[in-house]
């Protein structure tokens, strides 16, 4: 924590290496070569002082993709759908970029589940896809997707993917990451994925019932609708259920569309204004914690080197008071210079 | 976001009546009356600075607590669990609180499940129970778990049991939040449960298959048993796998014993002043934060209630520059003062 972002709290007096190299990545970004793209979503994921330095440039042309979040327990089939939805929207006339966020181990920092191998046609037509490690929450969505979005938004792609291979953790960040959220379920669903569909069932835009050839499908739409019934209706968007076998690309085409006519409504409702002004006022808040914090980090780093937290541990002195005075000490520094 | 902590951003000149009723909780509770330390358990919940003067006033206190999170996915049990644990170890002499997440709707506010009713033995001999609401990520750890559990801590407890009625999401979290970690898991294991169990594997200190008396249990076991030799070793603790039937109690005294001489390990090890200290410094980390952030907030939310964003919004400016422009706005006022 303390070892981390070195970089910011030493800001160069001229122009490094690293920056230019960087600049000169952005460029070649702007003038849409792919390669440059997967570098900077790297240096986004990596999330240093850089980061920003990229959002800043690029955040003018952000604004114009469809984020569509697509998200259910695991085995529901999220891949399949992913692959061929991408393919009916690249049909379409759209650019499709497809986020896969994979669950990774904190510890061995590698991916468990791969899915990029899945999502063979879509890869071949060339849709543009990038799996994100999850940092911090397992199998949620990672901290960078919304900067990754920015990013694929920026560079002209007029809809993005975002598959959380998740089960039902992730609500609040698919819906914040998202402008229209797409929950896939399926008719077998045991003790677990009952539990989880409670947090699904009030973030859904679409709901999709995959694998609708099984035993029990119609019992679990009926199913389904009665919960939806029963649930407070929060605008004027009436939730539909689509029935779907993926593996055959049937339903496919009623998703495009309906997914097509949720944007409709976010734009038409100023939702999507809504939405987006949220994520800006989020990112105002997220990026002057993070300045403030970088300016007394390297003074905290050393005050506990030097002090170390022996009057803490010892309960003879409390976090609270020392950030206090801390922070007072760091501003008398400061009004003296 | 911008209307919350309010109250924070506006200090009173005296003492106001609500700083005088938090002391009087505050003194009641060094009393030891159970009454305080609920009232002061929503205080911390909720969330704004009220809750960093109830801390600070407490903090001395904490540090002697075993603190024990208890996760696995729903059904496996774990309430039952919990509740035969905290009998027993207070029959052994401990003083027990039982924490119990409950997965909340981010929208209604409200618990799906309730967990307190199924504890019934635990709460006729004295054992604190208190359900927390999460907020923010369904199913996962209450981001107030942690103060919580310093105040159980500073009240004199000293085993506190954290049962996360999670499906493996809050894995950080609750290593973060607990001493010693155990994972129960049941020999039925569906898909859904195989992706969990993932994230589960990495963070148990003691394993504990419950419902040892269905089908395929033996097998499951040899399975974990294999999963786990294959795991690289982190340290001298290893790991047992305690087989469990908790509706009848059996398994329960295993348990506890095993917790026990985790305990012993964390200590003899240095791992438990290691972990606190880490606690300490994360803690340092997001007091300073919102202490800085807080000092801003009000003038961010001035500036854009003038400006509006929509100058961000059209793409003619960026979040970015914009908390440049702020940070050194309110800094150049604070030095012509």
């Amino acid at each position: 924590m303390w070892e981390q972002s070195r970089a910011g709290s030493n800001p160069a007096p001229g122009t490094s290496p690293m920056e230019t190299s960087l600049k000169s990545l952005i460029q070649a970004f702007h003038q849409g070569q792919v390669r440059a793209l997967a570098k900077l979503i790297t240096v986004v994921e990596n999330g240093n002082r850089a980061r920003e330095t990229v959002l800043k440039e690029i955040f003018p042309k952000t604004g114009h993709a469809h984020r569509i979040g697509i998200t259910g327990p695991p085995g529901a089939g999220k891949s399949t759908i992913v692959d061929h939805l991408a393919l009916a929207l690249t049909e379409r006339g759209h650019r499709v970029a497809i986020l896969a966020v994979d669950p990774t181990s904190p510890f061995t920092g590698g991916a468990l589940l791969g899915d990029r191998h899945r999502m063979v046609r879509a890869s071949q037509q060339g849709v543009f896809i990038r799996s994100l490690a999850t940092r911090g929450s397992l199998g949620g969505l990672s901290e960078a997707t919304p900067f990754v979005a920015d990013l694929l938004d920026a560079f002209g792609f007029d809809v993005i993917l975002i598959e959380t291979v998740g089960v039902g953790q992730s609500e609040l960040d698919i819906i914040t990451a998202s402008d229209t959220v797409v929950v896939v379920l399926v008719p077998e669903s045991g003790d677990s994925i009952q539990a989880m569909k409670a947090g699904l069932m009030e973030i859904a835009d679409i709901f999709v019932i995959n694998k609708y050839d099984r035993e029990g499908s119609q019992r679990f739409r009926n199913e389904l609708e009665s919960i939806l019934g029963r649930m407070p209706q929060k605008n004027d968007w009436v939730i539909p259920i689509l029935p779907m076998v993926a593996i055959r690309g049937e339903g496919i085409p009623d998703l495009a569309e309906q997914i097509k006519r949720h944007w409709q409504y976010l734009h038409d409702s100023g939702k999507f204004t809504e939405k987006r002004r949220q994520r800006i006022l989020d990112e105002i808040e997220r990026t002057a914690k993070d300045r403030l914090w970088r300016r007394i980090e390297r003074q905290i780093g050393s005050f506990i080197e030097q002090q170390g937290l022996d009057q803490i541990l010892q309960g003879k002195a409390d976090p609270y008071t020392f950030v206090e005075e801390l922070i007072r000490k760091v501003e008398e520094e400061r009004d003296q210079r």
